[in-house]
Protein backbone atom coordinates (compact mmCIF):
# COMPACT_ATOMS: atom_id res chain seq x y z
CA UNK A 1 0.00 0.00 0.00
CA UNK A 2 0.97 3.50 -0.75
CA UNK A 3 1.47 5.19 2.65
CA UNK A 4 1.99 8.79 1.06
CA UNK A 5 1.80 10.33 -2.50
CA UNK A 6 4.43 12.87 -3.08
CA UNK A 7 3.63 15.84 -4.53
CA UNK A 8 6.64 17.92 -4.46
CA UNK A 9 9.58 15.86 -4.42
CA UNK A 10 9.66 12.09 -5.57
CA UNK A 11 6.63 11.35 -7.07
CA UNK A 12 7.04 10.69 -10.88
CA UNK A 13 3.14 10.79 -11.33
CA UNK A 14 2.94 14.50 -9.51
CA UNK A 15 6.35 15.46 -11.88
CA UNK A 16 4.60 13.79 -15.21
CA UNK A 17 1.48 15.91 -13.94
CA UNK A 18 3.42 19.28 -13.31
CA UNK A 19 3.85 19.14 -17.28
CA UNK A 20 0.90 17.29 -18.75
CA UNK A 21 -2.26 18.02 -15.94
CA UNK A 22 -4.51 20.42 -17.53
CA UNK A 23 -6.82 19.61 -19.58
CA UNK A 24 -5.51 21.19 -23.28
CA UNK A 25 -2.25 19.48 -22.88
CA UNK A 26 -2.42 15.94 -23.48
CA UNK A 27 -4.98 16.80 -26.65
CA UNK A 28 -2.35 19.06 -28.21
CA UNK A 29 0.23 16.47 -27.94
CA UNK A 30 -2.37 14.14 -29.21
CA UNK A 31 -3.11 16.30 -32.01
CA UNK A 32 0.98 16.26 -32.70
CA UNK A 33 0.96 12.47 -32.62
CA UNK A 34 -1.88 11.42 -34.25
CA UNK A 35 -3.04 14.59 -36.59
CA UNK A 36 0.77 14.99 -37.11
CA UNK A 37 0.24 18.85 -36.62
CA UNK A 38 3.11 21.02 -36.17
CA UNK A 39 2.18 24.15 -36.59
CA UNK A 40 0.68 26.60 -34.38
CA UNK A 41 -2.22 27.69 -36.86
CA UNK A 42 -2.70 23.80 -37.10
CA UNK A 43 -3.30 23.41 -33.46
CA UNK A 44 -5.18 25.92 -32.76
CA UNK A 45 -7.97 25.52 -35.94
CA UNK A 46 -8.25 22.13 -35.17
CA UNK A 47 -8.29 22.63 -31.04
CA UNK A 48 -10.46 25.48 -31.28
CA UNK A 49 -7.97 27.02 -28.36
CA UNK A 50 -7.15 30.41 -27.54
CA UNK A 51 -3.70 31.79 -28.69
CA UNK A 52 -2.31 32.58 -25.43
CA UNK A 53 -3.25 29.17 -23.85
CA UNK A 54 -1.72 27.91 -26.79
CA UNK A 55 1.33 29.71 -26.38
CA UNK A 56 1.55 28.99 -22.77
CA UNK A 57 1.39 25.26 -23.13
CA UNK A 58 3.66 25.00 -26.22
CA UNK A 59 6.35 27.31 -24.65
CA UNK A 60 5.57 25.07 -21.38
CA UNK A 61 6.11 21.42 -23.59
CA UNK A 62 9.15 23.25 -25.68
CA UNK A 63 10.78 24.27 -21.86
CA UNK A 64 10.14 20.25 -20.78
CA UNK A 65 11.63 18.61 -24.04
CA UNK A 66 8.56 17.52 -25.10
CA UNK A 67 9.01 19.64 -28.25
CA UNK A 68 11.43 20.81 -29.99
CA UNK A 69 10.99 23.86 -32.72
CA UNK A 70 12.64 24.15 -36.02
CA UNK A 71 12.25 27.16 -37.89
CA UNK A 72 13.37 30.84 -37.12
CA UNK A 73 11.09 33.43 -37.90
CA UNK A 74 7.72 33.46 -36.57
CA UNK A 75 6.19 32.02 -40.13
CA UNK A 76 8.20 29.05 -40.48
CA UNK A 77 8.29 27.79 -37.08
CA UNK A 78 7.18 24.11 -36.33
CA UNK A 79 6.84 22.12 -33.56
CA UNK A 80 8.35 18.90 -33.93
CA UNK A 81 7.40 15.63 -30.74
CA UNK A 82 10.98 14.61 -29.33
CA UNK A 83 11.12 10.49 -28.19
CA UNK A 84 9.83 12.21 -24.70
CA UNK A 85 6.89 13.16 -26.42
CA UNK A 86 5.40 10.43 -28.75
CA UNK A 87 6.12 8.02 -25.04
CA UNK A 88 2.73 9.96 -24.22
CA UNK A 89 0.99 7.74 -26.26
CA UNK A 90 0.14 5.10 -23.43
CA UNK A 91 -1.11 7.30 -21.03
CA UNK A 92 -3.55 9.09 -23.78
CA UNK A 93 -4.75 5.69 -24.97
CA UNK A 94 -5.48 4.81 -21.08
CA UNK A 95 -7.25 7.88 -20.92
CA UNK A 96 -9.05 7.71 -24.15
CA UNK A 97 -10.30 3.62 -22.82
CA UNK A 98 -11.29 5.02 -19.62
CA UNK A 99 -13.34 8.26 -21.20
CA UNK A 100 -14.72 5.23 -23.65
CA UNK A 101 -16.16 3.14 -21.09
CA UNK A 102 -17.26 5.74 -18.89
CA UNK A 103 -18.38 9.15 -21.12
CA UNK A 104 -21.18 7.42 -23.45
CA UNK A 105 -20.35 4.23 -24.28
CA UNK A 106 -23.62 3.31 -26.30
CA UNK A 107 -22.10 5.32 -29.02
CA UNK A 108 -18.93 3.45 -29.02
CA UNK A 109 -15.28 4.42 -29.22
CA UNK A 110 -14.90 7.54 -31.32
CA UNK A 111 -11.25 6.83 -31.88
CA UNK A 112 -9.51 3.37 -32.24
CA UNK A 113 -6.00 3.15 -32.01
CA UNK A 114 -4.57 0.54 -34.14
CA UNK A 115 -1.19 -1.04 -34.98
CA UNK A 116 0.45 0.26 -37.68
CA UNK A 117 2.13 -2.90 -38.97
CA UNK A 118 -1.45 -5.48 -38.92
CA UNK A 119 -4.29 -3.15 -38.71
CA UNK A 120 -5.54 -4.53 -35.70
CA UNK A 121 -6.76 -2.70 -32.72
CA UNK A 122 -4.38 -1.58 -29.67
CA UNK A 123 -5.34 -1.63 -26.46
CA UNK A 124 -3.98 -0.73 -23.31
CA UNK A 125 -2.98 -3.82 -20.74
CA UNK A 126 -1.75 -3.45 -17.15
CA UNK A 127 0.08 -7.18 -17.14
CA UNK A 128 1.81 -8.92 -14.31
CA UNK A 129 5.51 -9.50 -15.08
CA UNK A 130 5.90 -12.48 -12.91
CA UNK A 131 2.40 -14.58 -13.84
CA UNK A 132 1.85 -12.78 -17.11
CA UNK A 133 -1.90 -11.85 -15.40
CA UNK A 134 -3.59 -8.99 -17.48
CA UNK A 135 -4.41 -7.72 -14.02
CA UNK A 136 -8.26 -5.96 -13.42
CA UNK A 137 -7.32 -2.17 -11.58
CA UNK A 138 -8.41 -4.04 -7.68
CA UNK A 139 -5.66 -6.20 -7.88
CA UNK A 140 -2.94 -3.74 -8.22
CA UNK A 141 -0.64 -2.46 -5.35
CA UNK A 142 1.53 0.60 -5.05
CA UNK A 143 4.83 0.14 -3.23
CA UNK A 144 6.81 3.07 -2.56
CA UNK A 145 10.45 2.43 -2.53
CA UNK A 146 12.52 2.74 0.56
CA UNK A 147 14.67 5.67 -0.34
CA UNK A 148 11.39 7.69 -1.72
CA UNK A 149 10.12 7.09 1.87
CA UNK A 150 13.56 8.61 3.22
CA UNK A 151 13.60 11.70 0.98
CA UNK A 152 9.71 12.26 2.14
CA UNK A 153 10.99 11.72 5.85
CA UNK A 154 13.66 14.35 5.19
CA UNK A 155 10.64 17.16 4.95
CA UNK B 1 -4.14 8.77 -39.12
CA UNK B 2 -6.50 11.41 -36.21
CA UNK B 3 -7.70 14.04 -39.16
CA UNK B 4 -9.03 16.10 -35.87
CA UNK B 5 -9.30 15.86 -32.73
CA UNK B 6 -13.14 16.70 -30.88
CA UNK B 7 -12.30 18.33 -27.73
CA UNK B 8 -16.14 19.26 -27.37
CA UNK B 9 -18.04 16.91 -28.96
CA UNK B 10 -17.07 13.09 -29.47
CA UNK B 11 -13.25 12.52 -27.97
CA UNK B 12 -13.61 10.43 -25.45
CA UNK B 13 -9.69 11.56 -24.05
CA UNK B 14 -11.39 15.12 -23.92
CA UNK B 15 -14.40 14.25 -22.11
CA UNK B 16 -12.12 12.33 -19.77
CA UNK B 17 -9.63 15.39 -19.31
CA UNK B 18 -12.91 17.16 -18.44
CA UNK B 19 -13.17 15.56 -15.40
CA UNK B 20 -9.37 14.81 -14.70
CA UNK B 21 -7.26 17.01 -16.64
CA UNK B 22 -5.77 18.97 -13.58
CA UNK B 23 -2.92 18.27 -11.77
CA UNK B 24 -4.29 17.41 -8.48
CA UNK B 25 -7.48 15.29 -9.57
CA UNK B 26 -5.08 12.16 -10.59
CA UNK B 27 -3.29 12.68 -7.52
CA UNK B 28 -6.25 12.77 -5.32
CA UNK B 29 -7.94 9.34 -7.04
CA UNK B 30 -4.24 7.69 -7.03
CA UNK B 31 -4.39 8.73 -3.30
CA UNK B 32 -7.49 7.29 -2.83
CA UNK B 33 -6.60 3.91 -4.79
CA UNK B 34 -3.34 3.35 -3.06
CA UNK B 35 -3.31 4.67 0.19
CA UNK B 36 -6.91 4.37 1.24
CA UNK B 37 -7.62 8.28 1.98
CA UNK B 38 -11.69 8.42 2.46
CA UNK B 39 -11.72 11.68 4.32
CA UNK B 40 -11.32 15.52 3.48
CA UNK B 41 -8.48 15.40 6.16
CA UNK B 42 -6.64 12.77 4.49
CA UNK B 43 -6.16 13.94 1.43
CA UNK B 44 -5.69 17.60 2.29
CA UNK B 45 -2.62 16.06 4.69
CA UNK B 46 -1.07 13.67 2.64
CA UNK B 47 -1.51 15.50 -0.09
CA UNK B 48 -0.73 19.19 0.90
CA UNK B 49 -3.61 20.67 -0.83
CA UNK B 50 -5.61 23.87 -0.29
CA UNK B 51 -8.84 22.92 1.04
CA UNK B 52 -10.23 25.40 -1.08
CA UNK B 53 -9.24 23.55 -3.91
CA UNK B 54 -9.70 20.27 -2.32
CA UNK B 55 -13.49 20.60 -1.83
CA UNK B 56 -13.81 22.02 -5.86
CA UNK B 57 -11.93 18.51 -6.64
CA UNK B 58 -14.08 16.69 -4.64
CA UNK B 59 -17.49 18.04 -5.39
CA UNK B 60 -16.50 18.06 -9.12
CA UNK B 61 -15.65 14.04 -8.83
CA UNK B 62 -18.69 13.11 -6.82
CA UNK B 63 -20.96 14.84 -9.72
CA UNK B 64 -18.80 13.09 -12.26
CA UNK B 65 -19.69 9.62 -10.43
CA UNK B 66 -16.20 8.71 -9.23
CA UNK B 67 -16.39 9.17 -6.15
CA UNK B 68 -19.19 8.93 -3.46
CA UNK B 69 -19.97 9.88 -0.59
CA UNK B 70 -21.07 8.43 3.03
CA UNK B 71 -21.56 9.88 6.38
CA UNK B 72 -24.45 12.20 6.79
CA UNK B 73 -22.20 15.51 8.66
CA UNK B 74 -19.31 17.19 7.88
CA UNK B 75 -17.38 15.10 10.57
CA UNK B 76 -18.05 11.70 9.57
CA UNK B 77 -18.07 12.28 5.73
CA UNK B 78 -15.77 9.92 3.74
CA UNK B 79 -15.28 9.38 -0.35
CA UNK B 80 -15.16 6.34 -1.75
CA UNK B 81 -14.47 5.66 -5.49
CA UNK B 82 -17.07 3.69 -7.25
CA UNK B 83 -15.42 1.60 -10.56
CA UNK B 84 -15.55 3.88 -12.77
CA UNK B 85 -12.89 5.70 -10.23
CA UNK B 86 -11.03 2.47 -9.24
CA UNK B 87 -10.66 2.08 -13.54
CA UNK B 88 -8.21 4.76 -13.78
CA UNK B 89 -5.67 3.00 -12.27
CA UNK B 90 -4.34 1.82 -16.03
CA UNK B 91 -3.73 5.92 -16.57
CA UNK B 92 -2.65 6.36 -13.28
CA UNK B 93 -0.22 3.60 -14.02
CA UNK B 94 0.87 5.13 -17.58
CA UNK B 95 1.61 8.58 -16.30
CA UNK B 96 3.66 7.18 -13.65
CA UNK B 97 5.79 5.25 -16.10
CA UNK B 98 6.37 8.07 -18.42
CA UNK B 99 7.40 10.00 -15.28
CA UNK B 100 9.83 7.38 -14.20
CA UNK B 101 11.50 7.34 -17.52
CA UNK B 102 11.55 10.93 -18.49
CA UNK B 103 11.95 12.69 -14.58
CA UNK B 104 15.06 11.80 -12.64
CA UNK B 105 15.32 8.49 -14.52
CA UNK B 106 18.39 7.89 -12.52
CA UNK B 107 16.77 7.50 -9.44
CA UNK B 108 14.78 4.68 -10.31
CA UNK B 109 11.06 4.56 -9.97
CA UNK B 110 10.11 5.88 -6.35
CA UNK B 111 6.47 3.80 -6.68
CA UNK B 112 6.41 0.16 -8.12
CA UNK B 113 2.83 -1.21 -9.19
CA UNK B 114 2.79 -5.01 -8.21
CA UNK B 115 0.18 -7.27 -8.63
CA UNK B 116 -1.66 -8.33 -5.48
CA UNK B 117 -1.90 -11.77 -5.41
CA UNK B 118 1.68 -12.57 -7.06
CA UNK B 119 3.57 -9.51 -5.76
CA UNK B 120 5.62 -9.15 -8.93
CA UNK B 121 5.90 -5.91 -10.75
CA UNK B 122 3.11 -5.10 -12.99
CA UNK B 123 3.75 -2.40 -16.09
CA UNK B 124 1.29 -0.78 -18.83
CA UNK B 125 1.63 -1.95 -21.97
CA UNK B 126 -0.16 -1.48 -25.44
CA UNK B 127 -0.85 -4.44 -27.34
CA UNK B 128 -1.96 -5.45 -30.37
CA UNK B 129 -5.58 -7.32 -30.21
CA UNK B 130 -4.11 -9.26 -33.89
CA UNK B 131 -0.55 -9.90 -33.87
CA UNK B 132 -0.36 -9.70 -30.34
CA UNK B 133 2.72 -7.40 -30.28
CA UNK B 134 3.70 -5.50 -27.44
CA UNK B 135 3.56 -2.54 -29.42
CA UNK B 136 6.07 0.71 -29.65
CA UNK B 137 4.53 4.35 -29.41
CA UNK B 138 5.73 4.73 -33.17
CA UNK B 139 3.34 1.50 -33.87
CA UNK B 140 0.22 3.31 -33.17
CA UNK B 141 -1.88 5.01 -35.15
CA UNK B 142 -5.41 6.47 -34.40
CA UNK B 143 -8.60 5.85 -36.71
CA UNK B 144 -11.89 8.15 -36.05
CA UNK B 145 -14.88 6.44 -36.47
CA UNK B 146 -17.76 7.80 -39.28
CA UNK B 147 -20.40 8.62 -36.67
CA UNK B 148 -17.64 10.39 -34.85
CA UNK B 149 -16.65 12.35 -38.52
CA UNK B 150 -20.10 13.05 -39.28
CA UNK B 151 -21.33 14.46 -35.55
CA UNK B 152 -17.76 16.54 -36.01
CA UNK B 153 -18.92 17.88 -39.92
CA UNK B 154 -22.48 18.70 -38.48
CA UNK B 155 -20.40 21.62 -35.78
Amino acid sequence: MLGNTYPDEVCSAARALEVIGERWSLLIVRNALFAGSTRFSDFQRKLGIAPNVLTSRLNTFVAAGIFRVSGSSRTDREYHLTAKGRDLVATIVALTEWGDRWARPELGPPVTYRHNTCGAAVEGRLQCTGCGSVCPPEQVAAEVAPWARAERAGH
